[in-house]
């Protein structure tokens, strides 16, 4: 079954699921953020999981509404915090609604999520639990090293790392692991499915940090250059302070003690970036990650062919406009 | 064991539990909201009614702990959407950091909660979760209604006893119930606790009403003609609609078509309460309730003492200063 198939029945099962119910106040904003789109790559994931490790994809649909339901969570709450008017060209919840809504409505959203884990038999129903719940405060504590991060002009790069792995790595590895439990599989390759993910999440996230400056505006989809107008501590400006001259740093700490937003600011950055060969220790850290992921892709029982499906979401997802 | 033991085992498994770990700005807000005080009514119930049941007050610590986060959590959320700068004569979460850090702990602490259900075994723990999770869907559906009733003009008298239960009485309910899962009552037993909790919350919440406005300054904590000021939709309101004269009702919807402060506002609704012996009709109603609870009380196998005990607490919640 190839990814838009997986997406297409969470599609259907979500639409079928969600419904608008009283207080509708609650309930509307939900449906509302649920709907308005994005890749669905964490249910996917999870469907994809199941369905490879050989159990039927349908019993992995509470399980990825579940995980779609806390991301959209996350979103929500985050789009709160960053004052984000837009999210997927559409008016955040805040926006249309009010923050109150938002705080509310996400709230319940995260309760809902754990609902939808109801439909497993108690046999594997603490299981999914203890990693749902374990992966749901790293997402948590991720978010608030991010923010942290913002007024911290000390991160290191095992920091940074730990922030990217708790904020984007650990809920793709959880997803994938949770359809792995819901299929039965074993406990190897339930660890591994997840490593799987881990690396592959961090490679991805590797990737956004690079696009952000060195990718093509069309398909980036995102404004070139918004790391920089906004001081992010992304993986390119650690590995820049690694190498940087005295003379080079203090161009750049001038750029950075200001959050002016031109374009000679994002050219100035990242002519430093080319400069000191920055994108090149990009594509080798993420091809580093990548080979992990692979790696722990061989440590499964899974057919070859269920490896080769696998290995291609990894390549959809990673490596495509790098 | 009387409810200051059960209170102060809570209070040192929560000093022994709730550590500030990294990311120190997610838990430090968590400690602080959870130990500015307040009367642990929840995880008391929660600890008594294991205990009364037959098992050991231990057996509940972990639960009770949970649905005291989970409280806390509600209180963190709702003090940012109420813009509430004090909480128990401490600065809120959100006024001591800010709104974000109130958003983000407040996330982490529902999550917390459920961790803290993670402690029971695969034999009750499904159970636990799925009245767990019902409760805190409930709590976020009453806070939704209440918001709503703001803005509305033709609250019923059942939505209010729905918003009341759903806002208040029903994880007291769930506090008891869960204390007697985990001391392996039968079904009858839970029941019948759940609908004792359920009652006596509803009593309680009416009496909060009626303190609101007939309470005396000292002991009520809170401002007399609180609710008067703030056109809150209580049940003495929505009762004084039932009865009240046309020439009366244009005396009242003047001042409740303001916000206004003043003494004269709340001396004149107060008497219209007085005129239609309003203070009498949420008596016998707060009578009717106690009288469900304690019926409800002697459905269950609990002892003689068990049930004086029950009664005791009830006796103690209401009835105090009506």
């Amino acid at each position: 079954m190839d990814l838009a198939t997986y997406k297409k029945h969470l599609l259907d099962y979500l639409a079928k699921e969600i419904k608008v119910v009283e207080p509708r106040n609650l309930y509307e904003p939900i449906k509302y953020i649920l709907e308005i789109g994005g890749k669905r790559l964490r249910p996917v994931l999870c469907l994809q999981s199941c369905d490879l490790f050989g159990s039927d994809y349908k019993n992995a649909l509470s399980a990825g509404l579940a995980i779609e339901i806390f991301h959209n969570f996350t979103l929500l709450h985050d789009d709160i915090m960053d004052a984000a008017d837009i999210r997927r060209g559409k008016k955040t919840v805040h926006k249309k609604w009010n923050e109150n809504t938002g705080i509310l409505s996400g709230d319940a959203m995260l309760i809902l999520a754990y609902k939808y884990l109801e439909n497993y038999d108690s046999d594997i129903y603490k299981e999914l639990m203890l990693n749902f719940n374990k992966t749901a405060l790293e997402v948590c504590e991720g978010q608030q090293y991010d923010i942290d991060f913002e007024t911290r002009i000390d991160v290191t790069l095992p920091e940074y790392f730990k922030m990217i792995t708790f904020k984007t790595a650990v809920l793709l590895a959880c997803s994938l692991k949770i359809g792995a439990i819901i299929a039965k599989s074993s406990d190897m390759d339930k660890d591994a499915i997840y490593n799987f993910g881990l690396h592959l999440g961090i490679a991805f996230q590797l990737q956004d940090d690079f696009l952000d400056t060195f990718g093509n505006q069309k398909t980036f989809g995102k404004r070139i250059g918004g790391d920089i107008i906004e001081n992010k501590k992304t993986f390119l400006y650690l590995k820049l302070l690694e190498v940087i001259s005295e003379s080079d740093k203090k161009i750049l700490d001038k750029w950075f003690s200001t959050e002016q937003d031109s374009e000679s600011k994002i050219k100035e950055i990242t002519a430093l970036y080319v400069k000191y060969r920055i994108p090149n220790v990009v594509k080798s850290e993420i091809k580093k990650y990548s080979d992990l992921a692979i790696s722990d892709l061989h440590k499964t029982s899974l057919s070859s062919d269920a490896k080769m499906a696998f290995e291609q979401l990894g390549k959809s997802l990673n490596l495509r406009s790098v």
